[in-house]
């Protein structure tokens, strides 16, 4: 087996890795402290998709994670990215606490649909609008922020926007681009700001398909961690095998910063 | 080719077939008329599920349309008996006007969903309550009054159950159980009814995936008719021929009397 490269820049998962039902997990605080110490390039990669990059910034420090803006790359940012690239006038399905992130997008006479974790925003009504766009434009693209089926809460699992896309994938007949994870182009765009290669690169995660799936599927090292939304037997996975599995964050820091 | 039995017996779907937006089809009341005097036996299948029987029975009776109860098989009575037949305790996500039509059925302690064209009472919090139930209970059946995409209404298409229903599926990993068209159970049941064959059979209907696609599915005859749904182009799906197309509910009628 040929030798693999030296770990020269991670990308981290936030949600269940870092943090869990709004509180720190254990160690990751100073596990964090200890990366950016260390100099090693690092950026986050997030499908969270309620509120702005600034917000989540203001609720990482309050967490105890101070973390520069820049280095927070987000499925909504990248959705913003796509429409802005493509010059698409977007239809937005996506939760209240996002719609500042759009505001420079002109959104009038929509020619596509912008799906995110809308949340509660998720109404017959909003869907039927979102899909009534769609069938009257066939070549109109359905834009994902992600296709997460769900979410750990403090009471229970929830339905992430994976399950509102796939009715709107069904109701209007053809298949949504995402651009959140595991989508290539995302994981892409945080090796670009890194400035590395997806060889000399580790994600760090706790969704076996879209954190480790997605970033092996570009060649990156995929560490899952059994917290958050690890199940025991993600080990045994069909498809995914992640090249390392840890306890937590900082046993994958540690891990990452002893080579 | 083998000569076709002769036409023994109709079933008829209702909504863009005898009536659409809430005014009978041109010709539809007479027509209905002489296939009544004609004494050929016929029966009416219907994936609408906002509404009970009875209450449909009413608004068939507004619009001109003498029709007794027993002869209005709803995919919302399908799911009733699908229901009673498996001994299950059905958590409801349906319309309320619907609700009656369970009243005699035990819904404590959940072991399946059962889902309608809610309309407005599909939000985020019925979706996730449903959802929940099923990841609790990896084994509960997730049922479906149909998977219809959209229906017509004066404003525009309108998402049906079935984008619904593919959220779950997406959401708790499992296909759902369909009790409407174009599932065999629900044809068969109308044959029953009858004390009929397919062969002897055929089903007028403007849905060409669940009216025509599922009596075909069973051998029975599909007349398709250029109202309601139908679009421009039905006559050349890749995988479904109607037996026949005619204009209208009654041409259809005509044809088959001329028998």
């Amino acid at each position: 087996m040929e030798k693999p490269d030296p770990i020269e820049a991670v990308i981290i998962d936030l949600s269940g890795v870092l943090y869990l039902d709004g509180k720190a997990l254990p160690g990751s605080v100073e596990a964090l402290d200890r990366l950016q110490a260390s100099g090693l390039p690092h950026c986050f990669l997030t499908n969270t998709t309620r509120q702005t990059r600034e917000a989540l910034q203001q609720q990482l420090l309050e967490l105890g994670f101070d973390i520069p803006c820049q280095q927070l790359l987000t499925a909504g940012t990248a959705a913003h990215q796509y429409v802005v690239h493509n010059q698409l006038r977007p239809h937005l399905l996506i939760h209240p606490d996002l719609e500042a992130e759009f505001s420079d997008i002109n959104c009038h006479s929509p020619n596509c649909v912008v799906v995110g974790d809308a949340g509660d925003a998720f109404t017959y009504a909003s869907l039927n609008a979102a899909f009534r766009i769609l069938s009257q434009h066939p070549e109109a693209p359905l834009i994902s922020m992600g296709s997460n089926r769900y979410f750990k809460e403090a009471d229970g699992l929830s339905l992430d926007m994976g399950p509102f896309v796939a009715a709107l994938e069904y109701a209007a007949e053809r298949k949504a681009i995402v651009t959140g994870k595991p989508a290539d182009t995302f994981f892409q765009m945080a090796l670009d700001q890194m400035g590395v290669t997806a060889r000399q690169t580790c994600m760090i995660g706790d969704d076996l398909e879209n954190d480790i799936g997605g970033a092996q599927s570009l060649g990156i090292a995929g560490i899952l961690v059994r917290t958050g939304k690890y199940r025991p037997g993600d080990e045994n996975h069909e498809h995914i095998t992640a090249s390392k599995v840890t306890h937590d964050f900082a046993c994958a820091i540690d891990w990452i910063l002893a080579q």
